[in-house]
């Protein structure tokens, strides 16, 4: 499995512009400040307020930065359409409180869900800090987006970080007679002498929806055990897949993870469980997400973690390890030396949205 | 897959009492005091101090009941001849000391890990409670023992707990030329107003070494995706699986978890690297594993989570959804009003160890 597939895997709605390849013959290149204010007046001029776009168009350029291309720019399909519908709240402003030292709450108000993670940015990251641990807890918005957008940027503030995210029911779990959780993601970061974070963000399902989207737009197979048809049998046809429910990786061991995820999202942050989480991409109201982030500093717990962990991963990696988070960051670096090319069908798509 | 494999899971290490069914024709009954009782006089008699005979005691039985037989009395057959040959320092007293209010840290000194957690118990429950978070991190132990004790324990003190650990290296994963980690188990468990737990207890690996090692000892095949053989090739056979390495469970997304929880449970500790960490059943070096439990106090997040969850298991349960932790709960109940079983021929033989 490509490391593409694993970190868009918390990917988990469909769009046509997500499913069905462009026909790109043209590219148009950018600076990645000029793509932050190209994202930013596009969702100004869809009435989103000034922190909202700001938001957005930073995490959506760092993904597209980073190689995430199903959460960068073609995200914004997904975006756009919501703000205009109602499914997201263009100009809400999360509601910040403390629940003592280390305990941040945010409401998102049925806004995006970049906003709230930084508002309490700075405030999470001295907290953790001064007293080993922090945690963000968020419900009331709409998609995470990139949870490994929020887990790097504490990992690179020196601070270990655990996110996991809910949303509407996608996968069955076995036994289960029909959807009962998101494809519940889950990413980690760790700082890194060597200055490449580790860093991974996955779903908790066995692939994730778009590529199955895309998958039945083609007409091609799908591997087992990625879903189930409508009457909860394993298909390896994408059609009948969209009509039935996605599987959660790993069996028996990747449900109890999905219902971990699922108690620390949506249990414990007070967010809608993934069964009463209304479509993103269908209605008027906010799927009502919930987002828990955990902070560990680690030189609270032990001496010279980061230069241990550099160690590790060079040790590991010789032996044939993946390094997680190595591809991210070497694509991050080309993209800020040289820019980001964005194709110029996608961009007329989503002005025209 | 039974939801007793799930929860034997990080058993990692074998021995004859564990891979070779007894011929147990005869039973004696204990009521949980009277095993306890057995037990720690059985450890006293081989050179323990009375805190470690009762701490291991406790967890020993409380496994048992559980019906999580393979760390309970059977795992004596690997702790007895640990004190004896240095491998568990049977008389450590682990020397705890905190890093501001909610991090409480234990180095174990070469002895078992429950007595670190069992001292630290009441404070980290009282930490948890008055901040909203606190954890326990431990390096230098033996083997973690049953991950689930310690989360069940917290859980039942009203708190959410996530443990996890690591061990010497057993598992291969994908790319990698040999063994790079323990089994590396995750433990979840979180309180709930019916008054049973969610508790899951699981083994990073795609199965636990134990179940390798009963096939190989009664020739079966072993399912696909378990192991490989020593040179790196899948395998069925379960003897040329013992000579390789065990897989994690779940593929790239398994290895990034098993990944996380090595990063955790000895980057962040201070324990040895699973690569580094010696052997259970051989020599007289502690294995020096590594220990992190994180708590989380429901409310300094949202309003009536134990309600919220209770009558959210109740909805999945109803939908055909696994509830881990409840047979668990039932067996331990059973046990508590009728007593455990326990083969005369086991008895003697950890007797004669």
């Amino acid at each position: 499995m490509p490391s593409d597939a694993l970190c868009e895997g918390h990917r988990t709605h469909r769009t046509n512009i997500q499913a069905i390849p462009l026909k790109t013959t043209a590219y148009r290149r950018f600076t990645l400040d000029e793509a932050v204010g190209w994202v930013k007046h596009l969702c100004e001029s869809k009435g989103c307020s000034p922190a909202v776009a700001d938001s957005l168009a930073h995490a959506t350029v760092a993904a597209q930065a980073r190689g995430n291309q199903a959460v960068g720019f073609r995200h914004l399909a997904d975006y756009l359409p919501g703000f205009s519908s109602g499914r997201i709240n263009p100009r809400a402003e999360p509601r910040i409180s403390r629940a003592g030292a280390m305990i941040f709450k945010s409401d998102a108000q049925g806004g995006i869900a970049q906003l709230g993670v930084d508002r309490c940015f700075d405030s999470l990251c001295h907290a953790a800090h001064a007293n080993g641990m922090a945690t963000l807890s968020q419900c009331n918005s709409f998609t995470s987006g990139e949870l490994g957008d929020y887990t790097l940027r504490f990992a690179q503030a020196g601070l270990i970080a655990l996110a996991v995210a809910n949303g509407p029911a996608l996968v069955a779990v076995p036994g289960a007679r029909s959807k009962t959780y998101s494809t519940n993601p889950l990413s980690f970061a760790a700082p890194s002498a060597d200055g490449v974070p580790l860093l991974f963000d996955q779903a908790s399902s066995a692939a994730a929806f778009v590529n199955i989207a895309h998958a039945a737009s083609t007409g091609s197979d799908i591997p087992e055990g990625w879903a189930v048809d409508q009457h909860g049998n394993g298909t390896r046809n994408a059609v009948a897949a969209l009509a039935g429910a996605l599987l959660p990786f790993g069996g028996h061991r990747g449900a109890n993870l999905m219902l971990m995820v699922e108690v620390l999202a949506a249990g414990l942050t007070g967010a809608k469980w993934s069964l009463d989480a209304s479509d993103f991409n269908q209605g008027n109201q906010t799927p009502g997400c919930g987002l828990l982030i955990l902070l560990l500093a680690p030189a609270f717990f032990s001496e010279g973690f980061e230069q241990r962990l550099a160690s590790q991963m060079t040790r590991l990696t010789r032996m044939g390890v993946h390094r997680p988070g190595w591809e991210r960051q070497h694509s991050t670096v080309t993209a800020q030396n040289e820019g980001i090319s964005l194709p110029v069908d996608l961009l007329e798509q989503l002005s025209r949205l």
